[in-house]
């Protein structure tokens, strides 16, 4: 189902999104009566289909309908699945469905006939058999490597998608940095091999979801419609299909959410189910931002409301999570998300602001249907306590709270691999940041990173300088955890944030209007091939050889300006790595590492494939590393 | 006993220290023969005497005597007491004795009897009644304010002291930083009502054991002899005196002690027991000074030993302390200076280098003994996260190490206090600092400061600015925590570590021949009053008002340079506190803080008495506390 059949069904309707599911939308014949102003008329039931064999058997549909309060629902017999009830909210036009599917139950359709008040409507509600294909939610660990990127900035596959008419954004304006630029999934589909050849196993692009905001929509943060793609980007059905193409050429996707926050223009919040489905404060009331409130044994309520329930942004409504049904309705969708797509794995935006509880259960519903899902969260916090307080860690619950998320975003390292590019010594803070790992229940989940779409570009921070960029590289490649790439580091992308439109430029060659293609050496400059083929060597290293995805991690306190670490394990691999942060080359006595290079005699340098045939002493370079596969 | 009686006992003996406990000594029959070249010809056996009625019944004496260990030990009989055994060590000149005292065991006199090889020695050990004074080890906690000092620069209550013959040191030099410059303990009982005048009620000066060392001595942190206290600031007995007169005055007196090395001259280095009681290099190998070594999970297991077990310096040998042997004889001594004084805690320097289980069992063993005592440890680390490491805390053990320790030296706090004083706004840091209390099992037993004898003073930190000094007495004195100034800081010392000499300079007026008296308002001038009548003001306000010292504590986010918090109980006493770090006056709007104002309508500041008419706002002058008692 292509995207332009939308605007039909919500002709003349102020809100975007509806039933936006393949195939299903289309056969639903939705009745509506006597629209009121300011909601949509169309009828929209949440989710918007379903599937029958999920581990849970509860579902809660939440059907959108003028007036519809007052109806009653009668349900067709279907083996296998009861209408437990019905439940009303405070808006009349929505009607709370609950149903138990039993095991027993087959894939169909549901008949569902609301009738009363002013209402009159007839539903078939689809009932899905579960996909069985084995390359669907393969997890996101430490054996992938990330290229985190934004879809409207990467690539425009399909010119055709760029303005969608019914959203309300009219044009593209790639002069602007707030406006929409035309990028979108086919454009990232025509860059698999690209990705491929720098050894990434993992896209992670900003959110998919529909986001019909009126003003920089782009980054997909606010999102307008929980069950569709946005259509800029591709159908919803394209959307899944990406994910099928993905996984057939080797690459994982992580689909981009936010729990905490939606956007204003959402259909869920122009005609709200309720008023508690938000939190609500008398005027604009902002977030403090300031996660230190959960956890503060001396925090005032005050500061603690403000953190969980104010709003992130004017034009972002906070979702009240603690309220149960909102919490089912988001725990449903995201469910649907994974069945419906096969995703790899969950990003959490702004993990820490949403209700604590919430993220418990949110966590727990998804991790009990989907054990495999990867999932990591945005933390962005000052400290490693605090950092671990979001992640599962070896620590008891805090206010009842007890992270169950695999992972965060580790921040304390992207603090330390900046400082560590920048000044000689400040080496010193990528072990600290390391050590700081105890606190984790298993940090090797953790999500590490040079820079992100939030921060200026790690090269510009660096001084542009290219040997203390590759060695953030080296780094990055074989520290612990998952690696993540921000789109355009790797050809030097450059750019200070505030405003961050500047850090999320076009990648360029990425619209065929461009001069250029940095998606090719023969477009490159030297400098941005030499940038390239290092990630890419080590890269495809990286993928190659489970030591420095899953081996152990030796580190050693660093000494002179200098780093010495160790990826090492059982199968008796063990790759050397020395980060070096003086301006001139040392020269590093091997005696203190013994209990690493005991047993090997030689090895090889992986970038530059050059021959070490003494392990008592090494020469490394000033600003840079060296990265060196050991052999007995 | 005085002192002078000490050379005596050890004629011609290269070592300082033997069975100096009051009269004890006296009375022990010691019989030395052949007494090898370097070692000490007096016999001596630690501890010096013990107590009957202790509730762990075993004690193992160490007896030193040349060429003991080929001798036979016969106990002659003494009702409740077994001999359990003998134990040889590497050195012919120890024998380890092992007794069992049974509850039922009354004071009195062990007759020891060693005879064979070429010793014939008669000893009567001593065991005592337990003092039953209620005064003694009262622990310390957030009730107290700690004033620390070092008992050689505060002030020389008795010239005779000063030189003691037979020890390392033929002088004093009061124009020397390193030297002996004559202060004692006689010197801070003269000065008992200008630390009350203070409000302080706790005393903790460096530490008072004997330091025979042939230089820097001054500081004591590297002790000579476990047993007697340094004869240069007042025999062992007259340091008990000190502890019971500072309980008569309301002072209580925390004990300072190193438990991961000691002096190399040092009667038990000199003369060891054994090789293994000491951790040996094959040449001086130096502590990495990196106690992150203990639990970084990917720590390198030469890390770990440098830091435990390399030395602290090159004068002072790192005691093994997994050596149960050794642990015992620490253990012990540590609750002989407890019963002995009737010392009311334990400052325990550079806690994290000693062997982590020795940690846990010294800690055990001595709260067994003695619940209530004080203790606080001196961790010098870099996050919240491992400062709490070093505490009771909220986190399962690490590596088999889960702190016992009360609480420590909370250096999260100084950093942040040091800050803030320093540049506007900076009083985030203490906001950050606090809420870190998470980890902690009860951070209100962590002692918070703002300078000690190893940093630059406070005052000379922060440009020397006496609003910003007063303001961050106003936070020392508030805060959570027990309090601690370092001597001088109250009437405005100044200089910068590095050397530390310059930090460790005489209190003028100290010393009889001192030009100014700044005990004394008239040798003040008009800024150090101001100081110390601040200082003066709050200590006393605090020591009157439970509220300051076992109150909860409510901490608002700071906002606009202005840190707000509160002290409250279920008394109805409440006290709040505003820090503002700005240049200028600022006006609070008191709605935000609702949660602590709702139920006060007027209050009185602290300090100045002005009466406070408004909780709806408050004006605040630049740097600078109101420090406001609340009323309903």
């Amino acid at each position: 189902m292509k995207f332009p059949t939308f605007p039909s069904l919500l002709a003349g309707v102020l809100l975007a999104a509806a039933p936006l599911a393949p195939a299903t939308a289309a056969e639903a014949p939705a009745v509506a009566v006597a629209a009121p102003a300011k909601a949509a008329s169309a009828t929209r039931i949440e989710p918007t289909f379903w599937w029958v064999g999920m581990k849970n058997p509860k579902l809660q549909l939440l059907v959108h309908s003028p007036g519809i309060a007052d109806s009653k629902l009668t349900l067709a017999a279907y083996p296998g699945v009861t209408l437990d009830g019905t439940q009303k909210l405070e808006s009349p036009n929505y009607l709370l469905v609950n149903l138990t599917i039993s095991p027993e139950a087959r894939p169909g359709k549901l008949q569902l006939s609301f009738a009363g008040g002013k209402t009159k409507l007839k539903y078939a509600y689809e009932l899905r058999a579960r996909s069985t294909d084995k390359s669907r939610v393969q997890g996101i660990n430490s054996s992938d490597f990330i290229y985190f990127l934004m879809p409207d900035r990467f690539a425009n596959g399909d010119p055709k998608n760029d303005v969608v008419k019914g959203t309300r954004v009219g044009h593209i304006a790639r002069d602007s940095m707030y406006a929409r630029h035309g990028g979108d999934l086919k454009g990232i589909e025509q860059h698999f091999d690209y990705l491929k050849s720098l050894g990434v196993t993992a896209i992670w692009p900003t959110p998919v979801t529909t986001n019909d905001m009126p003003k920089t929509s782009y980054h997909g943060y606010a999102l307008t419609d929980f069950y569709s793609c946005d259509p800029r980007y591709g159908t919803t059905e394209e959307y899944a299909q990406f994910v099928q193409k993905a996984h057939q050429n080797g690459l994982k996707v992580i689909h981009d959410v936010v729990l905490n926050h939606i956007g204003s223009y959402s259909n869920l919040f122009l005609d709200q189910p309720a008023k508690d489905w938000f939190n609500q404060w008398p005027a604009f009331t902002r977030s403090n931002y300031n996660s230190q409130a959960l956890n503060d044994p001396y925090g005032a309520q005050r500061d603690l409301d403000l953190y969980n329930k104010g709003w992130f942004d004017t034009s972002m409504p906070d979702v009240n999570q603690s309220n149960p049904l909102v919490a089912t309705y988001i725990i449903q969708n995201f469910l649907w998300w994974v069945e419906y797509t096969g995703l790899d794995g969950y990003r959490i935006d702004t993990y820490p602001y949403s209700d604590p509880k919430f993220l418990m259960a949110w966590g727990k519903a998804l991790l009990e249907e989907y054990p495999q899902l990867g999932m990591f969260g945005e933390a962005w916090v000052g400290s490693t306590a605090q950092q671990a307080f979001f992640a599962r860690n070896i620590l008891p619950p805090v206010n009842g709270f007890k992270s169950n998320l695999p992972g965060v975003l580790d921040f304390q390292s992207n603090y330390a691999i900046q400082d560590a590019l920048k000044e000689k010594g400040n080496v010193t803070k990528l072990y600290d940041a390391l050590q700081g790992d105890w606190l984790y229940e298993d940090a090797t989940r953790n999500v590490v990173f040079m820079d992100n779409h939030d921060m200026s570009r790690v090269y510009s921070v660096i001084g542009e300088s290219l040997p203390r960029l590759k060695m953030g590289f080296a780094w990055l490649l074989t520290t612990r955890g998952i690696p993540q790439i921000y789109y355009g580091t790797e050809i030097l992308m450059k750019n200070f944030s505030a405003p961050d439109g500047l850090v999320r430029a076009d990648f360029p060659g990425g619209w065929k209007e461009d001069k250029t293609n940095k998606f090719t050496a023969a477009g490159r400059t030297e400098p941005e091939n030499e940038a390239f083929n290092y990630v890419s060597k080590l890269g495809t290293y990286r993928k190659a050889h489970p030591v420095l995805q899953t081996g152990k991690l030796m580190q050693f306190i660093p000494q002179d300006g200098i780093y010495t670490y160790f990826r090492y394990n059982d199968q008796g691999e063990t790759v050397m790595v020395m980060l070096n942060s003086n301006q001139d080359e040392k020269t590093v006595d091997g005696g203190r590492f013994a209990e690493r290079l005991n047993g090997y005699s030689s090895g090889t340098e992986v970038v530059s494939g050059a021959a070490v045939s003494d392990l008592k002493t090494f020469k490394v370079p000033g600003w840079s590393a060296v990265v060196v596969e050991l052999r007995k």
